[in-house]
């Protein structure tokens, strides 16, 4: 039967990266070679490199403007330490919104540097809404933000303008959706969502913030060393970098960022439309920060829980299961989740409504 | 034709590891599910990751003596930073001992958090023989050294004893010889020669040094957190570890270290045999000192290297040149490569004293 992956991530990828990426790990570019033993450093992988630096650039509308697309290891959470290390100056501050689990670890780790203000926190609230209406200090070196949090089901819908550098972790929502993303000076996310498995991580940066905190910075935690060396300071993540770049080709193929946006927002207004009109569900989310990528939503009576998850697994539905930190389900609407899986789980919560 | 793949890394695996790792980019564990969209967290992937953690103990000998194993991002050079980190006490020192490139790198990061004595250093003969009789200050918080220089062909045969935790960045030769590798407390090294494709760093600690540095350490780069995770602080990268957990299964399955140490003396025997018989061929490291895994040789007479090019390259041989620090060839010869290859290489150059 075929499945139908709301994993939250790693999650769902095209058909196609699956079955390229298992023929290059037999024989990649007819080499003769298996993908997982060339050198880093041949020319083919140089290409991979190279083309999957550039079109991140491209499908984000930042070509030529003086930013630069790094394929970097260690997950999000090395780069809530090279954020600050990079940026946070000597004796300076850095200024962070408080929207869910993964900002916290940010802030966390920001605090190990020097001040960090938070400028706004949901937490109270259990990170059901966005922040909004908050003041940054004029004076922080940076202001950092989660575009989407996977765990709340909440996605920022419009970003502040500022004068200093924007930092957003946007692991899980990059390349779902059009925005102005020359207003952000770095972006970073995990590969694990829309762009690739896990085990890379893109960084985008603009150069010209680079450069101006007075740290010494070890070399492994520099973005100007990583740029300098074209993303190959010391040996990339060779084949999640590999099926990243497939991943981005399928997506400019269909049309880049614009097209999925359309089809991510026609996934997101049938399964909320559903939430909303089923008596049966509640989304735990504010509906207006509600994410496009991970609707989070409730049974009203959890006396239904056993019924519904009997159905749903019958319909070949996983990794539907909600965070422990806010129970329920959540489903994941990734890039490359078809709609036509978002109606199986729709039919299921329609047929649940009948039988009960 | 086949490829007789001498890359020194990312570098040959076994050919059951593309065979398998590709099919469960179609469908892992018959899941109906692709390795790569499954949740970290699922039972499958958890099953991964807790078997490569145990069986890397098991192969080295280390399982119930202390240690535990990680499967980490970042690769050798982000464990650089980490051990000073996790071991340089604040207003402490260290001792590494400088054997090649990759060593070097190491003490520029240490230098980063304090006092970095260099023992010994072999960079004045271009890293051509391992430093030998030298002394370790006794109030080092730790030594670091590293097994096998890639680059220059040597290799430690001997390590010291000493009464402070023993470092070693072992990327280039793990799991390829006997050691009692209980001298050591912290090893590590980078997936992409003996253990996988490039992409995830084994780091194997003996817990009972942990914790005693007196640092605030960052998070991501603390092991207490880490080995606390059970290796998942983050999202780890699910499909190098799979094919690392493949590999290892495969050494396994071949009969353990002792047994592939076997077959890399064979061929390390029948390589240096012919360097060492033929006229046109000298060796670049001093013999003591030469790798097992790296063999590094010139041509006499660089008139030939044409024709010596042309005539292994016609044999089906890739990655043969030598670094460009070294110059010349180097073979490397990691577990995965059979005898054959070797023995190929060997008759070509027998092939090109005939026809000289």
């Amino acid at each position: 039967m075929k499945k139908h992956n709301y994993s939250a991530g790693p999650c769902i990828l095209p058909q196609e990266v699956f079955e390229k990426s298992a023929q290059a790990i037999l024989n990649f570019n007819d080499s003769g070679l298996s993908i997982l033993e060339i050198s880093h450093r041949s020319k083919d992988f140089v290409a991979v490199m190279d083309e999957a630096r550039s079109l991140a650039l491209e499908l984000l509308g930042l070509e030529g403007k003086g930013y630069q697309a790094l394929f970097l290891a260690g997950g999000a959470s090395l780069e809530f330490l090279m954020v600050p290390y990079n940026l946070m100056k000597e004796g300076g501050k850095a200024a962070y919104l408080d929207s869910g689990t993964w900002a916290s670890g940010a802030i966390k780790e920001a605090k190990f540097f020097g001040e960090t203000v938070v400028v706004a926190s949901s937490k109270e609230e259990n990170y059901n809404h966005i922040p909004k209406g908050y003041t940054v200090p004029a004076d922080a070196d940076y202001f950092h933000c989660t575009s989407n949090n996977t765990i709340f089901g909440t996605q920022i819908k419009e970003f502040p303008s500022l004068d200093m550098p924007i930092v957003c972790d946007m692991s899980s929502d990059i390349f779902s959706r059009v925005l102005d993303f020359t207003k952000f000076d770095i972006i970073y996310a995990g590969a694990q969502k829309n762009m690739g498995p896990a085990g890379t991580t893109l960084v985008i940066v603009k150069e010209e913030i680079l450069g101006k905190s007075g740290r010494t910075i070890p070399s492994i935690l520099d973005y100007e060393k990583h740029i300098k060396a074209e993303s190959m300071y010391n040996t990339p993540a060779v084949f999640p970098v590999y099926a990243s770049l497939l991943t981005l080709q399928w997506l400019k193929n269909l049309g880049g960022v614009a097209a999925v946006e359309k089809l991510n927002n026609a996934k997101a207004a049938l399964l909320y439309g559903e939430i909303d009109r089923n008596p049966l569900f509640k989304g735990a989310a504010a509906v207006e920060d509600r994410s496009n990528m991970n609707a989070t939503f409730l049974l009203n009576d959890t006396a239904h829980t056993e019924a519904f998850d009997t159905m749903w697994k019958a319909a070949g539905i996983s990794g539907l299961p909600g965070h422990r930190s806010v129970g329920g389900y959540r489903a994941s609407m990734y890039n490359a989740l078809p709609i036509e899986s978002v109606q199986v789980l729709v039919d299921v919560m329609k047929a649940l409504e009948t039988k009960v």
